[in-house]
């Protein structure tokens, strides 16, 4: 790669400031120019200026306005994504932006016709696909390790549920968490799901329950190509972060077991011992948001369809939307209802 | 013990070899007096004589009326297994029946109804609670291991599906196969089951599916307790047969994974290589079967309830045939519909 | 096979028990025509008649001049070995020993020319060699898994040491508990050991070291073949029985694990959780005693080898002998030395 | 830390590139100001130039005569190591030099007297007690998991052997290989080697015995706490680093399996399937240098001693230098010989 190339990034929270470190300590491909932030503080800004940024503002219009930028970064609030996806397109950008692009069919819809018309790049942060285990059983499946593909299988829990009121505005479980797994499962099965069929449960806090969400769920999935799908999903694992994967086939099966900080076992006069897995996502998936970016400006750089595309946006979160919809109408829903 | 049990079986097929062996071989506190079996060759003589039993017949009625005999299993084919129940019960024997009891409602409760008139005890031949993993994670989850349990998952996959002759006459994979990880998911989450969803698809051989079956499966349970069920089934699992249970709840999980023939890794050039799991029931449950039967003379001989009662053949009969017409309908169905 | 042996025991202490359990149950090849304990009591002919043997004896006599009886397991005490197989050897039975033949070389000697003069088949006890994961290890080395062996590491642990007072007439940790590595270490190598080279504390009770011996160890092996072995050894593993081997070559490396009584494992909030190892070598080796034992009988009625040879029991001796000689003396001894 | 510390490195080949990165990475705490090369290329210089490296020169004295800098980084080749501590200790700067230190007694206890009259801390890149694995198992020894330690066991195989030319200078396995292990054995055991027994083996490469060295090892301790030690040692692993430690104790065992790149399974007709560990330092122990050298600038930053001190570099030597005795004049020997 000849050219550096400079990035824009709209939101230095969480997720932003996770990207940002990773492209400044990893990917010399890329330069970040300027870190808009609507709600910019000090230590915003002085983390960044810490970092050797050139410019940092609270206005994405600096981002979107300037010529020198090809590429924008949208990790602001949900709520933002698509409008942001459409002004940058419109401004000839390629872009990467956090999922979910939206919480409504619509929105996102237009995100997408924006970025067609504009003739930009666009992929979506499920950076699971990129998790070292994960990519590895997809490889594996794609070489024939397993043959044709019956059945995909997810267990995904998280050490500790969000605090009830993030579940209002999040969407809910399924557009929230599973969002996450449904992503995951089309990527294993090669395949669109088709139908859902979604049962939950309040298991863990009843303050979820009062905020009109489950916090424990079963999702059965119906792929395109005949495969089954299923997924378990728990918002509090004792033992913290259960993030497996299994790609069962007419050859065998593929299965990814959790990553743990180490591999000692203490044998004593209680039992084998061994570590618990890491704790979250951060831990988990360090190494996965590096990978994702380097893939992401990669396409770019050689002109190429970007590894997630705003398409598998659109078809997780019309998944997440059949699945609540199941579990309200207590029926199985096809896809193609919502979409 | 000091008195020894007297036992007519009836039915020397492949189970009731099994049983006869294992009480020859390893319950002193039991004597087989008499093996019926209706389609009696020289090979199941002989081979009975030789293991020292007494009496070989083709009339079951030589068991019933024996009044030396406390002790009748039931071994032959699944349509006589009510019959033979009602039969020994009004003779006044303790019973062990394979399973499944038979393969409608009305006859199982005629079964039960019977056993109860007679104050008789019945064991059903649901072995696999026996097996040494699954009931060290039962025994585990009961003292409190992981809290209140949220969710059991089970995965059951055969190493090669029965000829499609079979699958006709069993009543299909979730009367014949499943209905073992129904009465397992009732065991592991100490719960009756309330409502069935079963999704299916014929993946492993087209013949299955022309006698009007599936031969993959996903099923998801609700229980009573409020918990979370899911099973799923595969036919013809190419490494062999896959047994595995995961109990999730509170304080976290269990999971029992597959027993191996040895412990022994190759590390090479291509990677680090293991056994494939025990190749079928036989070996894996090989421990069970003889569990099972020294629980159920143990129960007789001390006058307890048997660990494995009528009641449950009933309810797993119940889940397989709600499981059916869930498939059937496509919708969730409830237990209480069939019962 | 047509005919059935006739089998004499001489011994009916714990090990004599577990063999004839096993022929009883496992063996219809093999009859047990007479048992025969100098310090036979009540409790043992009890034992005996209950399953079913004919004859039972305090004078071994009783099975030495018996025409009937061709083979003869000598499960007395280790003083006792070598007279009786020279004894059973003169009267033209074939002969299974315990382990050690004798604490003397001479005495091995003499007995092995006994045996050799008479043209009977001696097999020694070493039981390990027939374990399921050990056995492995062998077959896949031998087919060449690993290429060229280059070292055979041992790990070999009890439980609990034995009583002080046993320690004494042992003949020491070396002749008592790490012969039998010995003997695995050449069954593994597939070669003779040329030079040991051993290191010891006491670590575990201050008594085994007044009574002469040490109950930790470490001894370095060097084969004809060029490979190297290691054997390291503990009285007391707070974990249970611990016993691992690894064979290293040009090609790979295979390790045995232990066995476990279940594969369940427990996740929760301190770790993830598993079984210790099965406790002590009655529950480690009980199918290793039937295998043994099988294949002697078999070697018998073929009128082949037997796979464990006086040459094996009078080697594993030499190799014990070796390696006290080098604790006492500080330095690398070699076998030569001593045979 | 409020203070950046100026930092030299001295000799920027495979080893100093990988300290010089993870500086510029992860270490704002410390900033490189010269890099000297006595070999320098143009592609180092423009590496270093991109890493935002202010200074390169082919000339130590630019780095030990500069008083900005107070840390230097000795990286250069064994034979320079000691002259740079010396000259470094008498510049006042504290110091990091990779291990060994050099590989006579003599020279290395000039280097210590030197840094022991400066009044400067000194630490030797013994990088694995960082491992994640390692010291996990070193933290849960010292706080009692395994009681009392009786036993560490190391095994350490490299995945290809180094050209015999390389052999000949690195002083042999001992010096170049093992001393990493013995440093480790030291680490895990808490207490000093007072005994060394070696056996060796030309298995591996004929030209490496041609060479004088050996390529397979089996390596005896005795420590001053009574424990014992063993290690085992080969130039070529075929399924590539082998890595691992396990420390018993009086109340278990604590073991460090290897790393591998992800925890994927494949389970087929021909078994199930693992990756291979980690393919050799670099990947092993990439976190663990970054670990080492935080390690290193927090004692500077807090004035308290290096966790790998100079005398650390020395104990090590000196168990390798009797160890080669140990192989020659075939004998257990004394660490106090060589000292």
């Amino acid at each position: 790669m000849t050219t550096t190339i400079n990035v824009g990034v709209i939101g230095a929270g969480r997720i932003g400031k996770i990207h940002i470190s990773n492209i400044v300590y990893y990917m010399p491909e890329a330069r970040i120019k300027t870190v808009a932030d609507a709600n910019l503080t000090p230590e915003i800004e002085g983390w960044a200026k810490g970092l050797g940024i050139q410019n940092v503002s609270k206005n994405a219009e600096d981002i979107l306005r300037d010529p020198e930028i090809s590429v924008v970064l949208i990790c602001s609030s949900t709520d933002t994504h698509a409008d942001y996806i459409i002004k940058a397109a419109q401004a000839g950008k390629h872009i990467f932006c956090e999922k979910p692009v939206d919480l409504t069919i619509e929105k996102v819809k237009a995100a997408l016709a924006a970025v067609k018309n504009a003739g930009v790049r666009l992929q979506i942060g499920f950076n699971r696909r990129f998790d070292h285990n994960f990519a590895h059983v997809r490889e594996l499946a794609k070489s024939g390790a397993v043959g044709q593909i019956h059945l995909v299988k997810i267990t995904s829990r998280d050490p500790a549920p969000p605090p009830p009121a993030y579940v209002k505005v999040s969407g809910g479980i399924f557009l929230d968490m599973t969002i996450h797994d449904f992503d995951m499962a089309r990527f294993q099965a090669g395949s669109e799901v088709e139908e859902v069929y979604a049962t939950g449960a309040v298991l863990v806090d009843p303050e979820i329950g009062a905020a009109g969400d489950v916090d424990t769920a079963v999702v059965t999935l119906k792929f395109a190509n005949g495969a089954l799908g299923v997924i378990d999903n728990s918002r509090k694992a004792a033992y913290g972060y259960d993030q497996r994967v299994e790609v069962f086939g007419s050859g065998g099966a593929l299965t990814a077991e959790n990553d743990a900080p180490s591999q000692v076992r203490l044998s004593d006069a209680q039992g084998v011992h061994a570590d618990k897995p890491l704790y979250f996502f951060l831990e988990r998936y360090k190494d996965a948001f590096v990978t994702e970016m380097k893939a992401f400006f990669k396409a770019i750089a050689e002109g190429t369809e970007t590894p997630v595309t705003g398409n598998d946006g659109l078809m997780d979160l019309a998944i997440g939307l059949a699945a609540k919809k199941s579990l309200a109408e207590h029926r199985p829903v096809k896809v193609s209802e919502v979409l």
